[in-house]
Order: C-alpha cells, then structure tokens, then sequence
C-alpha cells in the first residue's frame, strides 16, 4: 500500500505567505490593529449588552479614524480602492471579536456597499467620506419579519408622489417592517431601504433608496419607529433592530439610482428592461457581502483550529502503558481524525475563497473602468455579464459550505477541548455562538443552494432570471431539452476522464492522485447535475404539478448544489498547489489537498458507491488513508495552524496558559 | 414499491401517554409546576450573571418547600422512593430553563445522590432532610483542572492523621483543584470531594469524603480557596467554580463509607478487595447522573423540535406558481427532511431512555431490598452486579448519543427558523448553548463510547476493570481468544438471521420490515465487534506498540459503541410498539420507527455497502423511502409534536405570536 509521502518540516512564514497571498501587507496590518483590541476580546462574555455596543462602536470609530475602514472604497472619498484587500482585511478581521467583525460589515460592506454599487455622484460625494470616517453609521434595511429569503415579495412600500417630488416610504402591515438590520436598534442614523417602488400606480419592483431614520443627537425621526431585536445567542456587541415606516417622506433624489430613475414628472427609467434582471442586477451588489461572512466564517474557523489543535498539544489524559506521562490527545488517533481534517478543508475553503476574492476584486475594477477602457464595447459588456453571474453563483455556493463547515468545525473544537471548551474565558463558545447566524444572513444556506442548482441548469439565462425555485422545474421542463443533452455528452466525458484514471492492480492504486479526484468531483458534478435535469424534465413531463416535483427533487437540487461546490473547492487548491515550486511547502499543501479530498469521499463514500465509483474495497482503503495522511500531518499539527497567522494576544486564553 | 401505509390522525393525549408510560403522574406534576416558571424561561437571556443565578436558587429552593425534590430519596428523609420518577422529572423539568435543570442535577442527582448511595446511614440521617429541602446546598467536587476524564488520576489528597482522628485534604498543584464544580462559587455550603486516600503511609485510590467549604453565612472557611469559572458558552445561571484545599482537616466521619472505610485506628477495610473494582463500583454511582443527563437532552431536543416543527407550519417563503399565499416551510421536502428524521429520532431515543430509567428503578430497587428479600443470596447479588454493569454501559453509550442528538437536532432546528431562530426570545439559542456541555459533562462522550466498546469486547469481566484503553488492547491480545471464536459463532447466525430476511425480487423487499432493521443492526453491531477483537489481537500478537495498536483502532473502537447504541436503541423502540394494541398510535410509531432506522441506515450506507449488506439499487431505495415516509408524516407533523407535552407557556415565544 503506497502511504503518504513523509513530510520534511514546515517553514511556517512560507506557508503563512502562501496563503496571505496578494493582500499579505493588509492582512498584516490587520494582525497589528487587532493586537490592540485583544483586551476586549477577552471581556467581551461578560459585558452587558449596551457597555458591548459601545464598545464596538468605539473600535470601529477609533479604527475609521485611523484611516483602515475605506479600503474598498474609492480613493477621493477617503478609501484604497481595493476590494481584494478590503475583503481580506474582513478575513482577518474574524481573529478578533465577531460583533466588531459583523459590526464593519453592517456599516462598511452592506450600507456602504450600498451606496456606492446602487447609488451614483450625488450619494456617493455627499455619504461616502462620512461613512467611511464612521460619522455616519447606517444600516441595509432589506429583511423583513415576514420576508427574508423571497426579497422580491417584500411588503414595504416606496410611493413616488409627483406633487412634492418626494418618495412615501410605507410599512404596511407588521410583517412588513424591516427586522434583523444591524445598526438599526441604537446607533445608525440612516438606511438604505429595500421596497416596492410605485410610480403613477404603476409597480416597478424592489428597489433601494435611502431614509434618515435618526437625527444627529440619535433622536429617531417622526414617522419612522425602531425597536430591539434584544438578546440574541450571538453578536450581541451589535445592535440590531427593527424598522417601520409610517408615510416617511423623502426626496426623490435619495432613490439609489444607478439602475433605475424615476425623473420629477414621474417617469420611471431604467437601463435594464427586464424587471426580474433589474432585480437580480440590484441584488448581484450584494456578492461581496456574501463573500465576506464566507471569508469571516473560514478566519473564525482557523482561529478555532488554532485553539483547539494547541490544547490537544497539552492536554494529557490517560496513556501508555507503563510511561511516566499521560499520553498528550493530539497523539489519540481519534483526535487526529477529528481535527486535522478539518483543518485540511479550513486550507482547502481558504483557497477557494481567495479565488472568488480575485474573481471580485477583476470583475468590480472592470466594472468602473478608467474611460474607453472595458465595459464600453457591448460584447465585453456581455462577457462581464457572465463572469459577474457565475462569481454570484459561486460565491453563494461557497458562502454556504465555507459557513456550514464553520458551524460544524467550531463544534468540534469546543468539543474537543472539553469543559475548557465551554468557559467563556477560552473564546471557542462565543466563537460558536457569533458565526452561528453566518448560515443564515446575506442569504440562507439552503436558499443560496438552490440559487446555485438553478444558475448550474439553466446556464444563468435571462428567461430565468427569478429567486422561485419552482421555476426552476418549470423551466427545466420547457427548455433545457439541448442542454439535458449536452450534459449527457459531459457525462460521456466524464467516462472517458474516469478510464484515464490509474487504477492499477490494487484498491490503492491512484489514491493519493490529484487527477483522479479531480476526474472523480468532476464526474460527480455532471452526473447529478444530469440526473437532476432529467429527473425534473420527467416529472414535468408527466404532468404531475410543478411544485410536486420540485419539491420531490428538492434534496437532489441541494446534493447538485454541493457536489459542484466540492469540485469548484478542489480545483481551486488544484491551481494553488500548483503555482508553488517544488518543495516542502507544496509537499504539505499536496497532502492537505489529499486530506481534505479523501476525507470529503469517505463521508460521501454511500454515494460513490452506490453510483458504481468505489468498490467497497477502494471505500476501505480511502478510510485507511485518511487515517494515514492524518497520522502523517500530526507532527505538523502546531505549525499547520502557526501559519494561518492568528495574533498570539488573541491565543492568550486559560486553558493555553502556562 | 410498497411505501408506507397511510396514517390515520394521531390522537395526541393517547400518544403523550405512551410517551409519559408508567411516571405520567410526575411528568405532569412538573407541567405543572414549570408553567410557574415560564417568566424566568423567557427573561433568562437577559439577565446578568448573579441575577440570574439568584433567581435559579429561588426556584431550586421554593420547589424544595414545595416538597417536590425529593422523589429518589427514601421516605424518611422528605423523598419519595422513587428512583425513575426522579429521572422522569429531570427529564421534564428540561422543558424549562436548563440552569435550572442543571442545578437540581447538581445539587439533588450528583450531591445528594453521592451522600445517598456512597454514604451510610450516618451521613443519610446527619444531611439528607437538609439537602432535599434545599436547606443544604452542595457540590460534587470530581473534574479537576489537569483531569476529567481519567478519574483514576486525580491529584487531590486525603491523607488520614491517627492522632486527631481527622482527613487532611489537600490539593498539590494546580492541576489537581476541583474544576468546573457547579455551586461551588457561589451557593454550596459543603462538597463530596473526591481524593486519593492515604493511611498509614498506604494509597488506596480514589475515595469520596465531605468537606464543608463555606459556613452559614457563605463565608469560605479556612484553608479552602474558591474561584469562579466566570462566564461559560450557557448555563450561566449555575454557579460553576474551581476549589483549592490547604490541607483542610476534616473528622474520620465525613469519608463517604459504604464500600470502604477506616477505623479510627487506622486500619483501612473494604467490603471489595480488588481496588480497581471498588473504584468502578464507586463511580457506578455516576450511572443515575448520566441517565438524567441523557434523558435532559432528549427533553431539551423535544422542545427544539416543537418550536422549529411549529414555525415550520406557520412561516411562508416562495410557494408554487400562480398560488396565492406562499408555502409553508414545513411543504418543503428538503424542509421536512431536515426536522422529521430528527422527530423520528427522539422518540426512538426517548424509548431506549425509558428502558435505561426503567432498568435503573429496578436495580436501585433491589439493592437496597426490604430484609431478606433479594440481595442476600451470593447468586442473586452476583446477578445484580451484572445488570448494574451492563446498565452502566447501555447508559454512558445512550447518553453519548443522545446528547449528541441533542447539540445536531438543536443546532438543525435554529437554523431551520433562520434569523428568529438566532434572537433569544425564541429559545433555540439558549438551548443549544445551555445543551452543549451536555455532550462533555457526566463523561466525555468519546470516553463514554470507549468504555462501551471496552464492555463490549470483554463482557465486563473483573480483571479488566480500569478505564484506560490502551488496557483495551492488552486484554483482547491476552484473553480473548475463546472470546473472539464466540463472537464467530454469532456472526454465523447473524448470517443465518439475514438469510432470513425476506429479500423478494426488487429492491424495495422488506425495506419497511422492522425484523429486518433488527437483523440489520445487529449484524453489524456482531461484525463490528468482532472484527474489532480480531484486529486488535493481530496488532498485539506483531508485537506493535499496545498504544499504537489501540490508536490505530480508535476510530473502530468508537464505532462498535456507536453501533451497538444503535442496536440497543432499535431494539427499545420496537419493544415499545410491540407493547401497544394494533391501531392508529402504534402504526404512528411503527412509521417513527421505519423513519429513524431508515436514516441511519442511509446515514451509514456507505458501510452497509462496503460489507456487502445493500447492493447499490436497495441503498438508493432506502434514500427514496426516507423521503416517503417524512411525506406520510408531514401531515401529522404537528401532533407528533404535541405529543411531547411541552407546556404551552413554555412554547409563548415570539417566532410563534399571533
């Protein structure tokens, strides 16, 4: 049986390098700034909730004053202009206290992001320095209690009345009220609110325009009403609230118009016809939100790693026969099972989240290109088109597994620190806490799964362009015959992928080749993207209703989802691997790659079976091998989570003391 | 395809009684009495750590004055003498705050519970009445900082001084303070404090003793240090807490001495020669407190389920095309999906927990037996001791799964209520975060599963009587040849059993056969072990390492408990419907059954494939059946729920308001 390859030792800055990337200087810079708030990380458990607020607030005004809040905007209103960096200042941001975190991305990433990407000149030059200098805080008002994942059914209201020239923004009915918004129970003075806009009685959709809600002494203005969300079981250090409008009237200009205008005399204009694409185009601002709580999620994930991997380097308990010491955990191979491929996926969501950043950070500098540059020539304009809707589909995809494995990481390292785990003094409670809404906000995992099923079907055509899944049967039903067809033709490639593979004599054979898990995510990917297709089209086919069918197939389009999440993940790790030379560096990374990917294929191994892909002497080799790659990691275990670079004051917990 | 049968409407008071069995007048008695405390329930989060923890006292002690903590206690001391209606009653109680759940545990399960059965009459007559009525609260001063799990090791000191007839109790080192201790920083006015004994110069392992740490006043008394665990994850209303001794002296009567004790001479003397099992028979009264904290997080994961399976029938979000209202959540198959496998789950574990309290009310009966009854004969006693062994096994491997339920099930249900789910009004958060120690406390899970296997493998024999597992190891290598060949025996007529599962043509043969879950699981709780002692016997007879034999099996350690849990749990809810008259509750039951069986074995698939137990075809069909059966029980959803009996004030949160 082949083994892994032994691994020569780490040199934890090169690897620290690595995985810094293009934005090393500002997640450095980052590491230093928290390094100043560690305090407050440490007592954050025990504030009250109103001392916890203030707090954080203090820090994100403190840190705006010092100029470290505007990377992602444009330089003549205070910012950097890197959107890349700016998402990776967030990463590492997840160090650090999560209310801080979620605190920036409230006021920086949503109500910022807003304004600059739905908004134009005359936003951007009369908020954009205030916001970025913290002296105007904001919220992104677009849930509602009774509306939070179908955004195109909110119920507040935007009646443009022609007389004054001034918008009604309404509230009609509790459900209606916007509910969740950071920002909105204390310290924000203004919102961009989501609603249905109405001109001349005609319906236009959701679209965003802004609403002062507080006035300078944090007095709430006439007609609008708030109220706290109160104590939530994370991020408490955040104030969120709920919002109701009642005839609150604003001028027409305050309607964020860069898609969509309604001029004095009430006419409505948009440069985009399709209503449902004007929608998704207003919400497609919404991916770097997601791409942030993905990132937020896999620096809180490290951090936990970091936490737990260096107690299960201390921790003694029971042991060998006969020595003098007990045995430290990490030397259990249960401990390693439990731990070290979580944190071989923690490497592998780190590489695919830091290729959506550079898709991002492309796609927004072509998006406002120096004059004549790009955008300009329609067919570039079309290709743009594309790359921004795949990034949107990969990006939901991505914040969904990165914020699900989150959860489920941070669990078991609250776990496998035992009651030292649950002390608030040892962070991994809080840890777990604060991310646990990550699955939850800037768009639910289960919802953005099937955003990604329906994008992964349809081929992001136009006609489809609409959040309901049930159409997504529908349209699969009418339409997708030729593309049924051309994923069977993938399918057919696949095959031939899969003969390529190295099978050898044995079930080990080609266990440890990247290729072939490549073939085999890829093979995976098309085939229940294929069966899924068909399955739906047969349904339909038969007349059943099309709700039915969705719905029977609703776990189908979720596994669809996944599966191609899995193979965009591995190939992301594939391209990093191998961008580095030769060496001790990419020998580890190669083997964490091999962790992550087998590990992946034993959970799934039921799957893989069951669609003729592993014998089941293969499925027992693959759990053989994980074991050994982890046995072969262990030695590394303290340099593995070294090099994600968590600040040591943030490490300065009880159970590490001493 | 055969799919389920179609199910007639529940009738919930019939089914709550089922659930409630033989201790329904005590589950009600406690309805009632939370239905008192729902004010506190929904205030919880909100309060700050000392409010909250005076408030958890006050109720602790009014029910004392009520009468109502004293029902495992024997008459004469205010009790009841009701061993399992004390556990049914923990179990309920879980349906309010678990702070509270938590501090009756402490103070009635683990410190009176320890006075109770390691004491002797003249610590029942001296504390008993005192502690039932809250007059004297307590701790159960076990875990120390540098040891949880590893019990044998503690590092605390009771060394016994001839000349004034005293303990000296003393803590060494740091690692060796009482940590985690609940009531210990607060309100406990006296500790068990387990030490190791030292006469005359002679170690005798582990004993407990009492100590008094505080006087009436609360002042910490001379030579005892106490310090707060601080802020925890959840359960803040407890007062958990580190304790030190300075060579604290206490009088020769305080050792708890049922099963040792010293003369005043100083001549140690034990009624069980072998210290290593006079050390398990100390701990095995340990086995009331896993029980109850098993039966706690069944309780707390009914409550999870009522509230998620509620909003999943009230929330909307999208629906089918040209519908008027959208759909509810719960019509969603991947929605149902995620909560009735889980609902199907608890109430098989809620069986498998009656049968443990059911068990234990036995034993606990017939060890203290009326004179002359039961116990005197050396036959009957030795079968007593098997029972209590073999009860103490069944009950740490349903706790470990069982609690782990609990922290998936809790955690499933927040995110199916998305954001509601995180704020606290609506319970989930606090539920989770007060649960999740559950899986780390009364026994680390991973070590409770460990010591199952280790029962397993040796059929609780006297000679291997030690909770180390690389022990494990060495036994199995040294005695278990007979004992492997019995283990072939079985898997013969595991073979035979499945042989006689009626298979029929197409895959769907059987899948709703309950015989055949059985044959099943217990094929492969046989085959598990066997292969299990086989493996480790190779790495031993090598000549390897007995730690890296024992390692390198961990994984397969753990999963033989885990399988035999499953088989014990199967076989519980079968009994259970077996008990019950053919009709429309015992088909509800029997669909539950099919529901929870049918998702683990899907959930394991891939194991069931790799050994030749489901050909590709019948594991695809066991995926499709699972989704039939959650579409059978959809519309009985909500009294599946009901069922439970959470009171309805319990349930007032405002996810589920008007």
């Amino acid at each position: 049986m082949r083994g892994p390859h032994a691994l020569q030792p780490i040199d934890v800055p090169t690897l620290t390098a690595v995985l810094d990337g293009a934005h090393a200087e500002v997640r450095n810079q980052v590491r230093e700034q928290l390094g100043a708030h560690a305090a407050m990380v440490h007592e954050a458990p025990g504030l009250a909730t109103d001392d916890y607020r203030e707090r954080v607030l203090a820090i994100l005004q403190d840190s705006a004053q010092q100029g470290l809040t505007g990377l992602g905007f444009p330089k003549e209103y205070g910012g950097a202009g890197d959107v890349g960096g700016s998402i990776a200042a967030f990463e590492t941001l997840a160090f650090g206290d999560l209310s801080v975190l979620v605190k920036f991305g409230v006021q920086f990433g949503l109500f910022g992001g807003a304004i600059l990407h739905l908004g134009t000149a005359r936003h951007h030059d009369r908020y954009l320095a205030d916001l970025v200098a913290g002296r105007l805080l904001g919220c992104f008002a677009m849930s509602e209690t009774g509306h939070g994942s179908n955004v195109q059914a909110l119920g507040t209201r935007a009646t443009y009345d022609v007389d004054t020239r001034e918008f009604v923004v309404h509230t009609p009915t509790v459900a209606a009220r916007k509910d969740y918004i950071g920002n909105a129970a204390a310290h924000g003075r203004m919102a961009v609110v989501f609603a249905q806009l109405e001109v001349g009685g005609e319906q236009h959709g959701v679209h965003a325009l802004l609403v002062p809600i507080r006035d300078e002494q944090g007095g709430v203005l006439p007609g609008v009403s708030t109220e706290d969300c109160g104590h939530k079981h994370g991020l408490n250090g955040v104030d969120n609230g709920r919002l109701g409008f009642d005839h609150v009237r604003v001028p027409r200009e305050n309607l964020l118009n860069r898609y969509a205008d309604v001029t004095e005399d009430g006419t409505y204009a948009s440069s985009i016809d399709n209503p449902d694409r004007r929608f998704f185009t207003t919400l497609g601002t919404l991916v770097q939100g997601r791409i942030s709580v993905g990132g937020g999620g896999i620096g809180a994930t490290k951090l936990a790693l970091t936490l737990a991997t260096r107690y299960g380097l201390r921790r003694r308990q029971f042991g060998a026969p006969g020595a003098d010491t007990e045995a430290v955990l990490m030397d259990y191979r249960a401990h390693q099972r439990r731990l070290l491929p979580l944190v071989a996926r923690t490497y592998a969501l780190h590489f695919a989240q830091a290729d959506l950043v550079d898709r991002l950070d492309r796609i927004f500098s072509a998006d406002e290109p120096p004059a004549g540059e790009l955008g300009d020539d329609p067919l570039e304009a079309a290709e743009l088109e594309r790359l921004r809707r795949e990034l949107e589909s990969d990006a939901a995809g991505v914040k969904a597994v990165a914020t699900w494995h989150a959860t489920a990481a941070i669990q078991t390292c609250r776990e496998a620190c035992g009651g030292a785990g649950y002390l608030s003094a040892n962070r991994l409670g809080m840890l777990r806490a604060d991310t646990d809404v990550f699955t939850t906000f800037e768009g639910d995992n289960t919802v953005l799964l099937q955003l990604v099923a329906k994008g992964l079907l349809t081929e992001f055509r136009d006609s489809f362009e609409n959040l309901d899944p049930i159409g997504t049967a529908r349209f699969v039903a009418a339409q997708a015959v030729e593309s049924v067809a051309e994923k069977t033709s993938w399918w057919q490639l696949a095959e031939r992928l899969r003969d390529a593979v190295p099978r050898g004599d044995n079930d080990n054979a080609g266990l440890l080749d990247r290729d072939y898990h490549l073939a085999l995510f890829r093979w995976r990917d098309d085939h229940v993207r294929s069966a899924l297709a068909r399955r739906l089209k047969a349904g339909i086919d038969a007349g059943d209703d099309p709700f039915e069918v969705f719905s029977r197939c609703q776990d189908h389009v979720l596994l669809a989802a996944r599966v191609h999440v899995e193979y965009l993940v591995l190939e992301a790790f594939d391209r990093a691997i191998n961008a580095q030379p030769e060496g001790p560096t990419r020998a580890i990374l190669a083997a964490l790659c091999d962790l992550a990917t087998l590990s992946q294929i034993e959970a799934d191994c039921g799957w893989f079976q069951e669609h003729g892909r592993l014998s089941a002497a293969r499925s027992k080799a693959i759990t053989a091998m994980v074991g050994e790659l982890c046995a072969a990691l262990r030695p590394h275990a303290a340099d593995l989570v070294a090099a994600f670079g968590v600040p040591e004051e943030l490490l300065d917990v009880e159970m590490l003391a001493g």
